[in-house]
């Protein structure tokens, strides 16, 4: 069954919406390759069904900010695009904003900007799954979403598997068979996702995504995103010899997170066979080496953590972690961690 | 500026989604004329940007479950049209959803019926603006949402205008200066309506409307929807004599809506020229004579009351008014009252 792990809705104090700086500094540094990819690979004469309107999507766009920026940023590089072709007239935009049901939609709707130049329109459910109909979308874009699995490998939760994740919430640190359960889950998932966009994106459109990714050559357990979850596992643990969560549940407990290699990307995208990679590239300095504070950690994670133990729980251990990584220094994981991945594929014709 | 006037959202006892059987009832007894028009009406042939997405827009939607119903009733109706002409593939189905953006689209998202056939869209926005880009519906349906008026007239809280409306919150039982005042700014609010629509329909797509109206030749005071507001005003001004609302807040508040008759339909219909007359009824047995229930004056009217009164009063006010109802016998409001329009307009070509 298809889980779904949204961020904290609303716009208080632990909400998405007022922790994801973090998210809006890389989007920003994707500024310049998003204009670019327009620039230089959209085909305005070549795709027809553009003239009228012109349909946009963002996959996992959460409650906003982010989001908002980044479709500005398409936008004026499309219609940029149109004006040096010589157009005197725009498509009319459609923008499609996706998150699982379980997003916080109405926060979404009214936060968006005043005088927008698009029309909105709201698309619950899985990016896993299909959720347009056929060859209707000109840009898809989906920043820092697909790291999130559909669901937590089985294996990890049975006790008789190699890949029973015994005291650990991730697949860094731990046996090589939790990394592979891991990456046999991420398979499944994104081959199920290009087949979907696949079919959704009109010949000749274009898909931007960037994903938290690994070095190339470098194995699951070496996942570039690891670090940045082990203040949470040591709070957790912490609380589970202090007798506060049953150690069980530890157990039992794994995020449904992964970090790809661009190579593992690239042959998904080939096995696919609909999409033509026109960039792929790796981007060292994009990831941060910071930990995230207790106020972003929670947006992304209190709904999954207190699914899982209770909500009972989250204060304290948001609390502690808060303590935990005042006392850490930046992460210093040399070039094994914090890389961001950049992938701009184009729609076979 | 625009106002929004949303229905009780959630699932508690007092939400809309609880609390609109009358409009299911009303619907039930549309569907054969919805799927009449579909049988008769739509050119399946002659409309080649069907061929591959059918869109469809439920104007007003609320939190459903009703427009899930209607919804299906028209898709199974296309998919029946589409087959009788010999058609062996269908198109893909996307339905968007729309209502003001302080609807609780959480709500409609959550209660989406499982193995539904087509791809959900939640468009946040008032009907009387632009919603969707240019060309982009084939079916428009709304199910008694455009009673609505965007806002209450100016005049009727200009303590120096004739339409002034002193001690009553709706235009039935008042001054002709008051009904004057509503049917200016629902001839400006349809207007409105009419244009965005006639932009964003497809030539040869279709648009069914369901209003609750007034009969022919009847005036604005004789309006059909009044009588259902009399034992809400009433309670109203006990509460103002027994001191607990303060007497200007009567005066200034007014219910912001208006039912015409199917003269002043054609007429807005005949101006706009986008559209040709396919259906234009009046049904007199599908307007209730029931008053509403408490819960179903509540779902609709908490909101606005609250927004006007503050929401101390609500509770207070809605128990009066149960008591008031218990002692009510039917409306025995002869011809003059409780008809429902049905309009179905087909985009000229």
């Amino acid at each position: 069954m298809e889980e779904s792990f949204p961020m904290t809705g609303g716009d208080g104090p632990n909400s998405y919406a007022k922790n994801s700086k973090r998210q809006k500094g890389a989007a920003d540094k994707a500024k310049s390759v998003l204009v670019e990819a327009i620039i230089e690979k959209l085909e305005v004469e070549d795709t027809p069904s553009i003239a009228s309107t012109f349909r946009i999507a963002d996959l996992g766009c959460s409650t906003g900010p982010n989001t908002f920026f980044s479709v500005n940023t398409i936008i004026e590089a499309v219609t940029h695009k149109y004006k040096t072709k010589g157009h005197t007239s725009l498509p009319d935009f459609q923008v499609h904003f996706n998150d699982h049901v379980s997003n916080d939609f109405n926060m979404l709707f009214n936060s968006l900007p005043p005088g927008r130049q698009y029309f909105v329109s709201g698309v619950p459910g899985s990016f896993h799954s299909r959720l347009f109909p056929k060859a209707s979308l000109h840009f898809v874009y989906s920043a820092y979403a697909l790291q999130w699995l559909s669901r937590v490998p089985q294996e990890l939760s049975d006790i008789n598997s190699p890949a029973y994740n015994r005291g650990r919430i991730f697949y860094s640190n731990a046996p090589n068979e939790v990394g592979k359960a891991y990456t046999a889950q991420y398979v499944m998932d994104m081959e199920r996702f290009l087949a979907a966009r696949a079919k959704e994106i009109v010949p000749g459109g274009l898909m931007a995504l960037l994903i938290p990714g690994r070095p190339e050559g470098t194995l699951p357990a070496e996942s570039s995103i690891g670090p940045f979850f082990q203040p949470l596992e040591s709070c957790l643990v912490d609380m589970e010899n202090e007798g506060i969560i049953n150690k069980a549940k530890i157990d039992l407990f794994n995020l449904p997170m992964y970090s790809p290699s661009p190579e593992e990307l690239r042959q998904l995208i080939q096995k696919n066979g609909s999409f033509s990679i026109a960039r792929l590239e790796s981007n060292t300095s994009a990831g941060s080496k910071q930990l995230c504070g207790a106020g972003e950690c929670r947006s992304g994670l209190e709904n999954i953590i207190a699914g899982h133990f209770g909500s009972n729980i989250v204060d304290e251990l948001f609390e502690r972690y808060a303590k935990k990584i005042a006392e850490c220094p930046p992460l210093d994981t040399g070039d094994t961690s914090g890389i961001g991945l950049c992938i701009i594929l184009k729609r076979n014709l």
